[in-house]
């Protein structure tokens, strides 16, 4: 029997890892930093009984933070500045808007991995919160978290700014966005579903809360017209290169470097971009996408653009 | 075998039903027809696949829209004038103020019935959503109908007002109300709570989104600050008086007249006013709260709050 590790190192890599250039690195772990640290202050230390533990295994300690990753790296972009020089009113609107999207992000995961869903055990390279905590804990944890994405992004000094964030999070987190997405993904097992049909279910389910933190960040940062439909054209592109990507891993790659169960979209006979265009158009794809991302940045109203244009890159040559 | 009708008429009363007062009656028919055009509109048309049509299965003909009356009639008694004389955007506002809280009162009955909580067949006298279209679609509409509440309260002309009540809104439902007392409830199961834990459990889990309903309402409706604590005070009890009646109902009423399956505390061996406090104490309770209740509309600051009173008396004396 393979080790994770092993079959890892057995398994051909989709694409060359790159390592990111240093001032990305060091710009994305002082992001985080902040990140964490406003996530473990907002997850709910006075909640009563295991709940405040599950929202917090769910949240903290895991996860690439990509979205919230691309909220700042878009406020930057949308405010010609670096987070540092941020007034304050903006870095709290724009650390809010963070945070809140991981928070969305975080509540998906856990109900799409509740037995009713998709039944998974492996998250994060953890056992999943309703394997942890129960079912209906899990449950209450995800009906949690999604509503404090609100209450986070509403209670902050610039009042009008967090509920034009928090209308942009509800759209995209629902019945249009990401619900609606899932339920297409339910409808669509066992389907053969057009490449069209699968864009848009992909769009939603995982597109619309990426370009939502792109849109946010953008928001916070103050964007202008021509700089946010920029930045939405690269969030669009990126959003759906992001889930070819996810598709050709879940082919390629092992449960141990995934952190979470591989193979498992052909197990459940869902469609995917690697199952309507092979492997290899799947990956030209994303390389098709990618470069609509990059060039949608280098259109004027976008400057100090770098660090998207490097997310970008890094959400293309990720491993996991 | 009885049919439902027939074991109601033989079940004994908890209390005697009282015909509300015709002007009541029609006010709350009024009232409630605006709701239901309302939430009929707002109610996800075009959501993909069966998911618009188990959130609308949810939320449409049925209940007893408790909540969306407290809120009309807390923002009439603040505002001193009757729902017709309001300015266009205070109208507005307190529509889908009524229409949020009860969009999430339904989300929670929805994610309540599934079988890792309380598995339960019949709500409002149909099959609940997840037995009528799957466990997943079902967890999927509670979702949406979460999220939906804020888009509909963030989506209105008085930006700043609709921001004040979505917060407002996320802090009931959120893990220090509702889904906290959830939390708590699940944790009670075979325990023996202290008539002090049991409340705690009641006003975060029932308790926090009536008060809301009425908090939210007196804010819609411009209240001042003691008007505001004088119907913070009268939401508090009703709150508490509502979920006395239910445990008293679930042990006296038949499940043909509740809607949905009579006896289940006992039979979950869950904690509840009657096992704590006897049928008797728990009546006397009830009515100890209700006469709470009224004494808080009769201070100085509420006026024209005769509507309110009327539903603090219809709580009381409902049969379901």
């Amino acid at each position: 029997m393979q080790t994770p590790m092993q079959s890892a190192l057995q398994t051909p890599n989709p694409a060359p890892t790159t390592a990111p250039a240093p001032d990305f690195s060091a710009w994305s772990a002082a992001r985080l930093a902040e990140v964490e640290r406003a996530l473990d202050a907002a997850l709910a230390p006075q909640a009563p009984a295991a709940l405040g533990l599950a929202m917090r295994y769910a949240v903290l300690d895991g996860g690439k933070r990509l979205r919230p990753l691309l909220v700042w790296a878009a406020a930057e972009a949308a405010a010609g500045a670096p987070a540092a020089a941020l007034a304050s009113a903006t870095h709290t609107a724009v650390l809010r808007a963070a945070c809140a999207v991981e928070l969305i992000h975080a509540y998906s995961l856990v109900h799409d991995d509740l037995p009713c869903m998709d039944n998974d055990v492996l998250r994060r390279g953890k056992p999943t919160v309703h394997v942890q905590y129960g079912e209906a804990t899990a449950l209450l944890a995800g009906d949690a978290l999604q509503v404090l994405a609100f209450e986070l992004l509403l209670e902050q000094p610039d009042a009008a700014l967090g509920a034009a964030l928090a209308l942009q999070l509800a759209r995209a987190a629902g019945h249009l966005g990401m619900a609606g997405g899932q339920a297409i993904d339910l409808a669509s097992v066992g389907r053969r579903l057009s490449l069209a049909e699968l864009e848009d279910m992909h769009r939603r389910k995982t597109g619309a809360l990426l370009l939502a933190s792109v849109q946010m960040g953008a928001l916070a940062g103050g964007a202008d017209a021509a700089a946010l439909a920029a930045l939405t054209r690269y969030g669009q592109a990126l959003g759906l290169a992001f889930q070819v990507i996810d598709d050709v891993l879940d082919v390629v790659a092992d449960s141990g470097t995934l952190g979470k169960t591989a193979g498992k979209d052909a197990a459940a006979d869902k469609p995917t971009f690697v199952s309507l265009m092979g492997l290899n158009g799947a990956r030209q794809y994303a390389h098709d996408l990618l470069a609509q991302a990059h060039a949608a940045l280098h259109e004027r109203p976008v400057a100090a653009a770098q660090t998207l244009h490097d997310l970008a890159d890094w959400v293309l040559h990720r491993s996991h």
